[in-house]
């Protein structure tokens, strides 16, 4: 598909007439596509340029990948031997596009007989130049345009004066009829055809809800199906979350099963850890009994699509000892010296009850291929979200592989990755084609390491590739912030992921701000990883309906739906966060202040990025704060806050510039 | 002779095991080769990484363009998943540079052996596998180490005990032994080869001293010979320049000779501009009759030899109408309808006695084949240093071309390029192969645009590719500082050239202060590129001296002879600049200050960067003052200094460390 780029060497008599060069997005050298959205314009800037004062004209030329006809928008300069064009992402597709460019000898000698004009000088023998470049254009212009053609040349033939020939020359009508149809046969084109990858909107913009299925009963003990599941689906629509994320609902494994706590044997009733898949009821493509039938699941499918909701599924490529793979394909898995299967170990942590998969089998083509059946088994059935366990275990092509093999037919599959690990494999794994990775935020506290973190996030060219998904906690993660700062902290935390970026989870029981934690570790106490929890959803101190409002207040900003858009502002203490969110034609600007200790109230000065926002110095505006629907007005950029956690941690305002002057009426003007 | 990158992509079952990202230094994606020169250390670094807690080894892979046998240098962890390596450039010539990397599964498997030793694990099945990887690469190892490794896996197998076992896999000999012989069938190679153009030494650190042969005679009117211009050398070397660059040597025009002060009439006597090449008695390979013969021109060049000076040949690609060119090839040159020649124009300036050449002409590959035998015709004469006279008036591909012919077989061939144009173009010219070029020092008089200049040039990208030559004059630009400032600004412009840049150069006429302007404009009055000019080289005033001390005190100073090493400091007054310039090893520290302002004397407070040059904050240190020879002991970073332009504009120090103190001799240790 892709044109390859070579070092730059240049061949005797060479034609390339127009210097393309540092194309922007061009990520690694064109390795890497970038990633957008459905319905965003794409901008591509290039330098190109010629030698001397010749002119030239560039396009971008793009397509989705499946055509092969190429779309062309012309690239105008904007300084510095710079160019600039811009085109609407249309399709959840991939999309290619390069640069042509090529020089324009009638512009070249329209500005030089300009020149010379301008300085007085004789242009007899130009115009006779000006009239040869016409003639010469003939062969190119067809139909109407080329009768208009001839009715300039034998104007300009008739012409009395040098002055008449001048005017046919330089006229608006000639300089039409000459770019319309360009000599292109010395065209440059870049060397290199650069690719986006064009997600769906949902894929920068959602609000992320995960449970475990097994604790969605009622009955304390009672394992939970999809029809309690679908029971469920009232409550978190109503939350207004867009994503329903369900660890693994594939048979769990019997073999070592974990017991509650993590415990070495589990009780008769355990239901185990659902990560440790496969048992005689199936493994990767069959749902555990317990939860229901696949014609289940599919209801529950059905169901979350009416209220809005998309299901995300687990995909968790590793097997319990009793997965069927484990019997059909032993040598898909490590094996000791005595020919055992080895199990999961991270010394001295062992997983008994799991067998990680050898991706580098002498065998792996029919591995490879047989997880991409899974994961089009799953999407077959209706699901275009995964979200990837720990993908950071597994060979970064393998990702490259399976990615680009399910998009190629799916082209609105989502994968997220749940890749907690060193910052470059994320990176590696973003570049390679996850939609979305889980991100350090869930240990990013303070003030000035959340600026550090966030500033290289998005204002960096991680952001080109780079989808942070932003979780409050997960079933592995109960940070100390939340254990140690109870509701004040679930409020401020919650707040900052919904806002910091336009894509956010949290993982059930975060509602009801659950915090108990297992002594010095970041694990919950009574996990449901390894055991069925029921909760009274209504229970009293829930945060269910601060959670609907910022959801809400996320549905109607649509500044708070983009994600490169965040930029951190002044605030004079180190406890209060100070941030704004603007769409592109400022016709929304949202402000955010955040209060990050959840013990005490502090107060700030912060300073409203008027300029950025487009509202004067003497200008009074409007701060209307929309978690407590409250409105004030403020003139000039410093204005002192104060937050209380024990009330309201964060403030979310959108901003209103005073547009009721007189100066603004019609009859005034 | 490189491999192409291309858009990523993973085949089923891909076991490319190791993730090669960022290479540095890759210039836009490996299309351009990077500048270093001889002697110099190349370091390269990168993302290099696997999934997992996998160990693996990187190496370094390089070798001279013309070898095909790679060597290597093993890359080591610099932390965040970077490595590192470096090797020494020996030749001068074009190196290729790419990466390569593997697991190592014997470090993977010694690393986790002793997590569970450390943890207590039973590892009875672990040392068996351990055997099993010794046993596998018995294959791979040869000879002595055959027999070694044989050795320890008999004693493996006797042990008696685990703990003997365990010794023997993980003592340093086996570890040495396994890293000996890798298995690198799963290799991942980087998807590109590199280049680093290694140019002589001359082309980083130089001093440029330009003359017009013409003007080297003793008569007034009388016109200088090769035989003057060996005459001048010694006094040429004794001011300490390594380069002498001689416009155009070539036979004269006569047709629309250009007079005195580029009147349109030329006098009898009258030389003409030397831009104007050829005549009846040749053209681009001859030497203008009134200079000598071409023997005259090889006694020239071999004195110079003698003198360590390189002599420099401006590379003009344009004909006078009387050049031989213009009859046997019209093709070569723009004609305008009547099919007359048409000569050099910026309306409203004309350049009746130069004719450009059409280098996009049918014929072109005719034409810059016999381009090529132009400079391979010097170049076999002995010249290794072309200054390429309007580069940016011709094709960036047409100099990709020539240059690459000609180092392909004289690496040693050294191009400037006289590109007085748009940044990006300036850019465009040194990435396709151009050395070194001129830069808008010119143009740069005042502290915030030097620093904001020399920022850019030196600490960004830029100076991967591009050499800034600072001229303080050229027969061209005459700037007005100089017109305006006198001797004080002479000194201070020579001063800031030598020491901001490793190579500068001057026009001659600038150690004697010349000074005289055609009103209003930066041309010099009576220019030698119109008539001969006899000087008086010993007139009262002159600043030879001053500029003698500056090439002495470069040559003496490491840290002077390196390009990429200038940093500012702070100096808290807006007319004294502080800068300086440091060896890797800290062994050569020299700081400079600079009045800018050529008509008072202004004092600053300056900050030494202690830290940087590895001076305690309490601890004293001399500055040697270079110009003036004197000496002072400072202690601690700040120090108010004053420079009085009419006595000393600048001060050059170097930093000596106050090294005698007893905790220094051996006996205190």
């Amino acid at each position: 598909m892709s044109r390859a780029a070579t070092t730059y060497r240049a061949t005797r008599g060479d034609v390339r007439t127009v210097w393309i060069g540092r194309v922007g997005p061009e990520l690694d050298g064109g390795r890497f596509p970038v990633k957008r959205e459905v319905g965003a314009w794409f901008e591509v800037t290039a330098d190109i340029l010629r030698e001397g004062h010749e002119a030239l004209t560039a396009v971008l030329r793009y397509r989705p990948v499946k055509d092969t006809e190429w779309r062309e928008v012309r690239m105008e300069p904007i300084g510095n031997d710079r160019y600039a064009a811009r085109f609407r992402l249309e399709e959840n597709t991939r999309y290619v596009y390069t640069i042509e460019a090529y020089p324009d000898p009638f512009r070249t000698y329209t500005d030089d007989l300009r020149k010379r004009l301008a300085a007085g000088m004789e242009v007899t023998s130009e115009l006779l130049e000006g009239a040869a470049l016409l003639r010469r254009s003939l062969s190119r212009v067809g139909g109407a345009d080329r009768k208009r053609l001839e009715v300039r040349l034998a104007e300009f033939d008739a012409a009395a004066t040098p002055a008449h020939r001048t005017r046919v020359l330089l006229d608006d009508e000639t300089a039409e009829l000459m770019a319309g149809y360009p000599d292109r046969s010395t065209a440059t084109r870049y060397d290199r055809e650069l690719e986006v990858v064009v997600d769906r909107p949902l894929a920068r913009f959602a609000a992320w809800y995960e449970m475990f299925p097994r604790s969605q009963g009622t009955v304390p003990g009672r394992h939970g199906t999809f029809k309690d599941c679908i029971a469920r689906l009232g409550d978190i629509a109503a939350m207004g979350f867009d994503v329903l994320y369900l660890p693994p609902i594939h048979p769990v494994g019997r073999s070592f099963r974990k017991g509650r706590n993590n415990a070495l044997e589990a009780g008769p009733d355990d239901p185990g850890s659902p990560w440790a898949i496969g048992n005689e009821h199936g493994g990767h493509k069959a749902v555990e009994p317990a939860l229901g039938t696949l014609e289940d699941f599919a209801a529950f499918l059905a169901a979350a699509r009416d209220h809005g909701i998309d299901i995300a599924l687990d995909l968790a490529l590793q097997c319990s000892p009793d997965h069927s793979w484990v019997r059909e394909h032993p040598e898909w898995f490590h094996a000791r010296p005595d020919g055992t299967i080895k199990y999961a170990e991270n010394p001295p942590k062992k997983y008994q009850d799991i067998y990680p998969l050898n991706f580098y089998c002498r065998d792996r083509e029919a591995l490879w291929e047989e997880v991409r059946s899974v994961v089009l088994f799953w999407v077959e059935r209706g699901v275009r979200i995964f979200r990837v366990d720990n993908p950071h275990t597994k060979p970064i092509p393998f990702w490259a592989w399976l990615i680009a093999e399910i998009q190629a037919v799916h082209s609105d599959v989502i994968f997220l990755a749940e890749a907690f690990t060193r910052p470059k494999v994320m990176g590696a794994l973003a570049k390679v084609g996850l939609t979305q990775s889980y991100t350090y935020f869930t240990w990013r506290n303070f003030k000035g390491e959340l600026i550090e973190y966030f500033t290289e996030l998005i204002e960096t060219e991680i952001a080109e590739y780079f989808r942070g998904n932003l979780f409050t906690n997960t079933p592995d993660i109960l940070p100390a912030i939340l254990q140690q700062g109870g509701r004040p902290a679930f409020l401020m935390r919650v707040a900052l992921a919904a806002t910091l970026s336009s894509v956010y989870g949290i993982y059930s029981g975060y509602e009801l701000c659950e915090n108990t934690a297992i002594p010095g570790t970041e694990e919950y106490l009574d996990s449901e990883k390894y055991e069925i929890r029921v909760r009274d959803w209504q229970s009293p101190g829930n945060i269910k309906a601060y959670v609907s409002r910022l959801n809400r207040i996320r549905r109607e900003n649509p500044a708070l739906q983009e994600y490169r858009n965040l930029r951190f502002y002044q605030a004079d203490d180190d406890n209060i966060l100070f941030y704004g969110k603007m769409t592109a034609a400022r016709d929304n600007a949202i402000l955010m202040a955040v209060n990050l200790d959840p013990f005490a109230a502090h107060s700030a000065v912060v300073h409203v990025p008027l300029d950025d926002i487009g509202v004067g110095p003497d200008e009074t505006y409007q701060m209307h704060e929309l978690i407590t629907d409250t409105r004030a007005l403020w003139r000039g950029p410093a204005h002192r806050i104060t937050l209380d956690p024990a009330v309201e941690p964060a403030a979310i305002w959108v901003v209103r510039r005073w547009a009721r002057r007189e100066q603004l009426f019609d009859y005034y003007r």
